[in-house]
């Protein structure tokens, strides 16, 4: 038994988006970069070897969450897939972390949700889930002929300090900083490193991770107004008006790291590295930036109201879980509830007053890895 | 898509135990019954050629609920599996229907709930879980090696009427008796059809349903107070005292069947049917009977307060999801609860105030079942 990942990964595996299908419903932004990847999906599809599929085809999703998001994506890739052997049985996989809400999970892959179930399209697909997290094995060896993930891969296994004066090691400096990116890099190569245990010689991967693009742009900051500096500048007036500690204050700091298009890609062509000797080779790398759909929308109504009302759900569904913890937990939980509603709120406010560079453009390198035949 | 059955399926769906853990827990009785077909699991595994499993050994438990029952013999299986071949990988099927409570699943599957997990004790082992019910297939074709149900599959795919003047088909006679009878006999011969596209050749079923044995034993109903006499008595007086309405009284009708060992066995052994076609054996048949762990306490510490009050979980975790639907909608949900409340109360007081002979002993039927190599 791996013990000492596995608890390393507990941190991690405390990290929750929102439960019940509402991370799926807010979060069409995160539907939209699955969507646009659809098309290496299919390319990976097409170059796996047929051989290694005439008795079934098993597709995963890495870091599901409710499965909302990914729904018409895999539906898409059933039918390429049946478009290369008709009828071969489907297994879709999907893993999350073991607190991840996988009732949410069922109800929307069973189309017992607010989504249509590509299960009513196709016959023999066998939706299974695991509560393995990426930083383990969740699959038996050499069963994998695609595994995709999104926007999942930048929650590292453990926090590996907290950050002083930022929320993010986007803002951290000197030691924080090398300490979230010595974290960053070892987590990295230990998913790809399960990932080659998993995938079929011939397998293919296409992961959609967030990362810093080569204009330093990321998630929430691509020239506008940086979303993670208005989350630290906004828990700094919490602190400074003795709302919040001075240990709460730093513990809101996420456990996250981006990874440049380079880190993500030098343990693919470095042939001293782990996963070049375990098969793994980069097949395509490049960033894209997928516009905000709610500050999309405002440039259309221009209600700025409307705008902070429509954009903040989407921006809880993945934080609220670490900021609500880092509150102490001696303070009530109907305290530590009035602060939260408060902390979002503020910032609601602020995107209400002065709309303008607000939002939450999403930028993700879209990676394409073959491990060897 | 099959999709008549599918929507024959709904009903039964609806049915869901108690979540959140309460369901293992208040059925030790149920772990029990599980425990003592270890043995035979163990011969199934035992007989299976080893030829199929050189890349991996399948194991499920269908009708799962939320794993804690099963987790003990799990882990003596996987021990009996890898005492075949040594660190071959197990992939561990868990499956029920989708409104089941998978997050407790998985809490209790990976060591974050009451039990110990079996995780802690064997690498490469691949738990993973399906929302797809025994009346479909869950796993690709041939892909499962040994797989076991306990207690569950006698719930009916859809409810095919009310019974007059009872609760269950135990109580039912004439054409009441005669929709039950056709319903469970078409179920039981589904569920073998689905689990023969499923089994590799030389795979094994190991099937512990409940059942009427030879003696006209039933769960509940082993020569004491009947239990399902006592249900139907209770709604009966709930009627006459105007508490509930005629139409609510016969809404009370549970969805199951319980099978004779003639009934089991008929598809196995008759060369015209279906499964038999198919390839499934008889290997094995016997009933048994399991103490409810509850009266058997009673035997030693006499207060029959304390048996009142320990014993009515465990009806509650199987049957209240029935009986609170039966309420009329139109009533509040505060006057539903209040009713649901008071029968179980009232059931509770009449243990407490005459417990002699009441109980909820188990009696099942185990089924060992062979697909031809």
């Amino acid at each position: 038994m791996e013990s000492p990942p596995e608890k390393a990964a507990s941190q991690a595996e405390a990290i929750t988006m929102s439960g019940g299908g509402v991370y799926s419903l807010a979060t069409i932004g995160a539907k939209h970069v699955i969507d646009a990847a659809l098309p290496l999906v299919e390319d990976a599809i097409d170059a796996v070897p047929e051989a290694s599929f005439a008795e079934g085809f098993t597709l995963a999703d890495m870091g599901c969450a409710d499965a909302g998001t990914s729904l018409d994506m895999v539906g898409a890739a059933i039918a390429r897939i049946r478009s290369r052997v008709p009828d071969v049985p489907v297994t879709v996989a999907y893993t999350d972390q073991p607190r991840n809400d996988f009732n949410a999970l069922m109800t929307n892959v069973h189309g017992l949700g607010p989504f249509d179930a590509y299960l009513d399209d196709h016959d023999d697909v066998f939706p299974l889930a695991s509560g393995t997290s990426f930083y383990r094995q969740a699959l038996p060896p050499e069963s994998l002929h695609v595994g995709f993930s999104a926007t999942a891969m930048h929650w590292l296994s453990d926090k590996p300090g907290d950050i002083d004066g930022h929320v993010h090691m986007v803002g951290a400096t000197g030691a924080d900083l090398d300490r979230f990116r010595a974290r960053g890099h070892a987590d990295w190569r230990r998913i790809l490193s399960h990932r080659a245990a998993e995938l079929v010689p011939g397998g293919r991967l296409v992961l959609v991770n967030f990362c810093i693009d080569d204009e330093g742009r990321h998630l929430g900051s691509t020239g506008g107004v940086d979303m993670f500096d208005t989350f630290a500048a906004l828990w700094q007036e919490f602190l400074d008006e003795g709302r919040i500690t001075d240990a709460e204050a730093r513990s809101m700091t996420l456990p996250q790291y981006y990874n440049t298009l380079e880190e993500f890609t030098a343990p693919l062509v470095d042939a001293d590295e782990e996963a070049h000797r375990a098969g793994l080779r980069l097949v395509h790398a490049e960033t894209r930036v997928v516009r905000c759909p709610f500050a999309a929308d405002f440039e259309q109504h221009g209600d700025a109201e409307r705008f902070a009302h429509a954009y903040l759900p989407t921006i809880r569904t993945w934080n609220e879980s670490t900021f609500a913890a880092g509150l102490d937990p001696s303070r009530s939980v109907d305290e530590r509830g009035r602060i939260i509603e408060d902390f979002y709120g503020t910032y609601r406010d602020r995107v209400a007053a002065d709309p303008e560079g607000h939002g939450m453009d999403y930028v993700h390198a879209y990676l394409v890895i073959e491990k060897v035949a």
